[in-house]
C-alpha cells in the first residue's frame, strides 16, 4: 500500500470542532447531506492532468471541429504511465531528522504527486515523462506547530522550502528546482477544518490547507458562506488564494481574496508573524497586503481568519447577448460605475461567444440558440453576457430591474433560452478545466492568460493581446486560435481572460517550444506598465521576468527586501514570484 | 512683507488643466462660483490654532456647564504672540545648495508656521511658546522634478526631510525633532491642481498636495466627486490622506482612502517609485498598499491617481434617536453585514448624545429636543445616530426603506426634528474642530482617540477604554469626562472615537503632564492585539510606542525593513511611525 493512504489523520493540537466550541454545532441543513467536510484525498485526483479521477467532460464534434478549422489537423501526443515516472523519481536527500517524523513522507509517488502543479509545462513533464526534480520529501503539518518544528529544521538542516495547497497553480508555484539544497514540499492538506465562527463578526477561523468545496460545506452546516469561487475551486486552498492574491468568478459581489481575508497566523523562517484582524486601521502599512501575493516566499498560512456571510436569501445567474462588443462593455462599465449590485459580471467577445456555443452544446442544442439569436436579429458580432445577483432579494429585484434597463438601452435579446443557458453555466461552472484532458487527448492544446486593465485601456489591449498570440507562430507557419472575455469588473477597469489554443507538435519537447513562444508573446503584450501580468493566476516562475515592468525597479527592490526580512537564506520558493 | 506672501506661483512643468488637455473644460456650474480651485494660503490659517482665522464656533452655555459639571471650575491658560515666538526661531543651518533655490524659504515666520501640527502636544507648544525645534527651512516644489531636486540634496547634504500636506496631523507627523542634521520640511501646498481626469476609468490625476475643498471644487467643474470627507477636509490634503491612511465620514459608501487611491508617483530618497493604476492584480504584495501608512518614511507623494465618481444624484443625512446603546448597536451592525447601502453610519453613546444636545444647541433648541424626546419614551440611555445616503436615488430609497424597517424594529423615534438635526450636522460637520479653540479659551482642554474592532468586542473595548481615561488623573483628584461614538462601520467591525475633557493646570507643562497621562492610558487600553491603535489619525510620534504590540516582533521588523530599503541613510521623518 502506497504509503500516501497510511497517512493518517493524528490527534492536533487544533481544537475539534465539535467538542471544544459551543457555537461551532452545526445546523441541521438537507443540501449538505453529501458535501464532505474534508479535503478530496490527493489520490482521488489526476497525477497527471486536472481534477477528480471519476469526472470527465466531453467536447462536442462541432466544437472540437471549429476549433481544428483555424488550427488545423491534429494528432494526440503519447503519454507515460504512473509506473514509468515513479521508476524516474530519485533518492531523497532529506536528512533524517526530518524523515524520522511522522508528519514526513519520502515515498516516491507521494513525492511525484508534489512535483507538479497545473501550468502547461507541468503538463508536458507529466505526460512527457520529463519530471526533472522531484521534492525530496513531503510534510503533511497537522498544526501551527508542526509547521514551525519543520521551518526550525529547514533552518538547521539548510533546506529549501515549498508550500503545497492544492496544486492546482497554472504559473509554475510548486516546482521543485535543481540545486544542491534537498527540498521539503509542505503540504497543507491536513489543515482541513472550520476552527471557529464568529457569527457577531461574521469572521471564520479555518487551516489554510481548506479546499474550497470543504470551505463551503464546513460553512453552510452553520448557514454561511465565504464566496470565493475561483475556476481551480474544487482543488485549490484558502492558503493558496491567500498567497497568491486569487480572485473568485463573483467577486464583484463577495469581493476578491484581499476583501476576504481578515488576518492570521504566517509562520516564516524567522518566527510566526500573527496578522490581527482588525476591521480597518491607519497604523502604518497594512501587513494582510504586504504578506498577500508572498507566494511562499515569506513563510506559510497554517491558520486564516475570513470575512463570511450568511448564504444569500437568492442566487441567480443569467445569460444577455448584445449585438457587438462595444455595446456589451458599455453595458458592464455603466452597470458597475453605477454600483448595481450584481454578484457577476463576464462578457465574452464574438469569437468566444461563437465558441463558446460550439463547445458547450449538443448539434441540436447548437442550431435551436443560433436559430433563435439570428430570428433575434443578431449577427456574428454578437456577444455572450453573463451576470448574476446573490444576497437579499429585494437588493436582488433593484439590481436585476436596473441592469434590464441598461441591457435594453444596449440592445439586448433575452428570453427563456438565455435563462436555461445561466443555470447551465451555473450548473457547470467548476467542469471547464476537465475539457483541458478531453481536448489533449484530440491534440488539442489549450492555455490561458489574463490580466487587467482601465477601461480606457481595455479594447486596445486585448487586440494587441490577441494579435500577439495569434501572430507567435507564424514563423513556423502555425495557426493560434485565441479569444478572450471580460471576467472581473471594477469601477476603474476590467478583467481580460484570453484562451488559445494550438496543434500539439511531434513530441513534448517541441509542443513546449511553441509554447515558449505563446507566453513570451502574451507576456510581453502585458509588460506594458498598464496592464498586470496577472489579475488571478500569480506571478509563480513563468510571470516573474515581467514583473519588473508593472513594479519597476524600486517596486522590486522593496518587495526584494520585505521577503528577505522574513527569509534571509531565501530558502522559501525561491524563483517564484522574484526570479532572484 | 513676510516671505510667505512672495512665495509667488512659478510656471510649472504640470500642465495647466485648461490649455493642455480638453477634456478638462470646466462644465459651468451655479453652487461652484464660490469655491476656490487652489489651496487656502497659509497665512489665512491660525497659527497656533485650528483652522481659517475668519472662521469661529461658539459653545452653548449650558453646553460649557454640562462639561464643568463633570471636570469642575477651569481657568484658562496664557497665550503668547506669534512676535514672541518669532524671537525664538534659530538661525538656519541649510547649506547654500538649498538656500540659493528660489522654492526655498528660510523666514522665520514660514519656519513657525511649519513646525507644529495640531496635535495636545502642539497647542501647548503653541500656546505656551516653547517650540523646541523648528524646521531650517521649508521647500515649496512645484513638481516632482523639484522634488527630485530636493531629495538629491537633502542625500548630497545629509538632511532630515519632513514632508508637510496640510499640517493636520493630530498624533505628530511633521515635527522636526532634534538632532545634528538640518531639517528640511517640503511643504506640498503648491502643487495642487487637477491635472487629468479620465472619464471613462474614472480616474482623477492631483497634485498631492491639494486640499479637501480643492480637490473637491476642481472636480465639481467636471461634475464629478472623491468624496473623502475626513474632519481635517478643510485644510488636509491627498497625499497626507494616503500617507497616513485617512477615513472620511463617509467611507461607507465612498471607501476609505485605501479604496479611492489608484496609483501615483512616490519620490524617494532612492529615486521615483511608479505605482501603476490598474484596476486589480494577483502579481505579488500590492505596491499601493505596501506605500499607504508610510506617513513620509518612504518619500513623498507627488502626482496621485484618484478613483472619482459622477456627483450623486441626491444626497441625504438623518438622525434618529435609538432607546440605548445596545439597540443602536445593532441596528448598525445588521445594516452593514445586510448590504443596506448607506453612505455613513454613526452612533453616539449615551453620555455623548446628551453633550451633543447640550453643546450644539440654544437653551430653547435643547429644551424643546429634550421634551419632544423624554415625550416619545426616550429616557437618558437614549442613543443619538446618525446616518446618510448618496448617490441614485432608487438605490437610496431601497436603503431607506430597509434601513427604517431595522430601526423601527429596535424602538427608534424618527420625526421632523431629527430631520432637521441631520440637516444640521451635514452643515456643521467641519466645524467641530473650530470647538476646541473655543473650550481652550475657558481653560478646558479638549482631545480625542479613537480605534476599530471586531464588533464581538466593541462593547468591551468602549468600556475599558473610556474607564482608562475616566481614571486616569484620579492620583492628582482631577475628572476626566469622556464619551465615545462609533463613527465608521464594516461588516467585520466598527471604530470607535472617544473626546475626553479635561481642565488646564496652573501651567502649559503641568497640563502637558495630565494629558500625558490620559494617553498614556487610553493608548495602553488599546494595545490589547484586538484593536488598533489608530483607526483615522495614523501613528505618528505619539502612538509609535504602541505600535509593536499590534504589528508584533516581526510586522515591526518587516516594516522597518521595507522602509530601510527605500531610505537607507533614515532621513525621511524619522521618529515618525517607528521609533527607529
Amino acid at each position: 500500500m502506497s504509503k500516501i493512504k497510511s497517512l493518517i489523520r493524528k490527534t492536533t493540537n487544533f481544537p475539534a470542532t465539535k467538542n471544544t466550541d459551543n457555537n461551532l454545532e452545526p445546523i441541521q441543513k438537507n443540501n449538505t447531506a453529501t458535501n464532505s467536510t474534508a479535503n478530496t484525498p490527493i489520490e482521488q485526483t489526476r497525477w497527471n492532468g486536472w481534477g477528480n479521477v471519476s469526472i470527465n467532460k466531453t467536447v462536442s464534434p462541432h466544437g472540437a471541429k471549429l476549433i481544428k478549422s483555424h488550427i488545423g489537423k491534429t494528432k494526440k501526443l503519447s503519454s507515460v504511465s504512473l509506473q514509468q515516472v515513479l521508476k524516474t523519481v530519485p533518492k531523497s536527500r532529506l536528512p533524517a531528522a526530518l524523515t524520522d517524523l511522522d508528519i514526513v513522507s519520502t515515498d516516491k509517488e507521494v513525492r511525484l504527486r508534489h512535483a507538479r502543479g497545473q501550468s502547461f509545462p507541468d503538463w508536458i513533464a507529466m505526460h512527457g515523462g520529463d519530471f526533472e526534480v522531484f521534492p525530496d520529501g513531503v510534510a503533511f503539518p497537522e498544526s501551527t506547530a508542526d509547521v514551525e518544528t519543520l521551518l526550525t529544521l529547514a533552518n538547521e538542516h539548510d533546506l529549501i522550502v515549498i508550500p503545497f495547497g492544492g496544486g492546482t497553480s497554472v504559473v509554475g508555484h510548486i516546482n521543485p528546482q535543481k540545486g544542491s539544497r534537498p527540498v521539503l514540499t509542505i503540504a497543507m492538506s491536513k489543515m482541513d477544518q472550520l476552527l471557529d465562527l464568529d457569527f457577531e463578526s461574521q469572521i471564520a477561523t479555518f487551516g489554510a490547507g481548506t479546499q474550497g468545496p470543504t470551505v463551503e460545506a464546513q460553512l453552510d452546516a452553520h448557514g454561511y458562506r465565504l464566496g470565493h469561487y475561483p475556476q481551480s475551486w474544487e482543488l485549490s486552498t484558502l492558503g493558496g488564494w491567500i498567497a497568491a492574491r486569487s480572485s473568485g468568478q463573483q467577486s464583484l459581489g463577495y469581493g476578491r481574496i484581499e476583501q476576504l481575508f481578515a488576518g492570521g497566523t504566517l509562520v516564516t523562517p524567522q518566527g510566526v508573524l500573527n496578522i490581527a484582524d482588525i476591521p480597518a486601521s491607519s497604523a502604518g502599512p497594512d501587513l494582510r497586503e504586504i504578506m498577500m501575493g508572498t507566494e511562499g516566499r515569506a513563510g506559510i498560512f497554517t491558520t486564516v481568519k475570513m470575512r463570511v456571510q450568511p448564504q444569500p436569501e437568492e442566487e441567480l445567474f443569467k445569460v444577455a447577448f448584445l449585438p457587438n462588443w462595444e455595446a456589451g462593455k458599455e453595458v458592464l462599465r455603466q452597470a458597475v460605475q453605477k454600483n448595481v449590485r450584481l454578484s457577476m459580471l463576464r462578457l465574452s467577445n464574438a469569437v468566444e461567444t461563437d465558441a463558446h456555443l460550439h463547445l458547450g452544446t449538443s448539434p441540436s442544442q447548437f442550431l435551436a440558440i443560433s436559430t433563435y439569436l439570428k430570428a433575434r436579429g443578431l449577427s456574428s458580432d454578437k456577444v455572450m453576457l453573463t451576470y448574476g445577483v446573490s444576497g437579499d432579494k429585494a437588493q436582488n429585484k433593484l439590481a436585476l430591474t436596473q441592469f434590464n434597463k441598461l441591457l435594453k438601452q444596449h440592445g439586448s435579446v433575452t428570453g427563456k433560452i438565455t435563462d436555461i443557458m445561466g443555470s447551465v453555466w451555473a450548473h457547470g461552472r467548476f467542469k471547464f478545466p476537465y475539457l483541458r484532458g478531453t481536448l489533449w487527448d484530440k491534440g488539442i492544446m489549450v492555455d490561458t492568460f489574463e490580466t487587467a486593465t482601465n477601461w480606457n485601456n481595455i479594447d486596445e489591449q486585448m487586440q494587441q493581446m490577441q494579435e500577439a498570440v495569434r501572430t507567435s507562430l507564424t514563423e513556423e507557419s502555425e495557426e493560434v486560435m485565441a479569444f478572450t472575455h471580460i471576467s472581473h469588473v471594477y469601477k476603474q477597469g476590467a478583467s481580460l481572460y484570453t484562451t488559445y489554443f494550438f496543434r500539439a507538435a511531434k513530441d513534448h519537447a517541441t509542443t513546449l517550444q511553441r509554447w515558449q513562444k505563446i507566453k513570451q508573446a502574451a507576456s510581453t503584450s502585458l509588460a506594458n506598465g498598464k496592464a498586470t501580468i496577472s489579475h488571478q493566476h500569480g506571478v509563480g516562475r513563468d510571470h516573474a521576468p515581467y514583473l519588473a515592468a508593472e513594479k519597476g525597479r524600486l517596486g522590486m527592490q522593496v518587495t526584494h527586501d520585505m521577503l528577505k526580512s522574513l527569509d534571509p537564506e531565501q530558502r522559501m520558493n525561491p524563483g517564484v514570484l522574484l526570479e532572484k
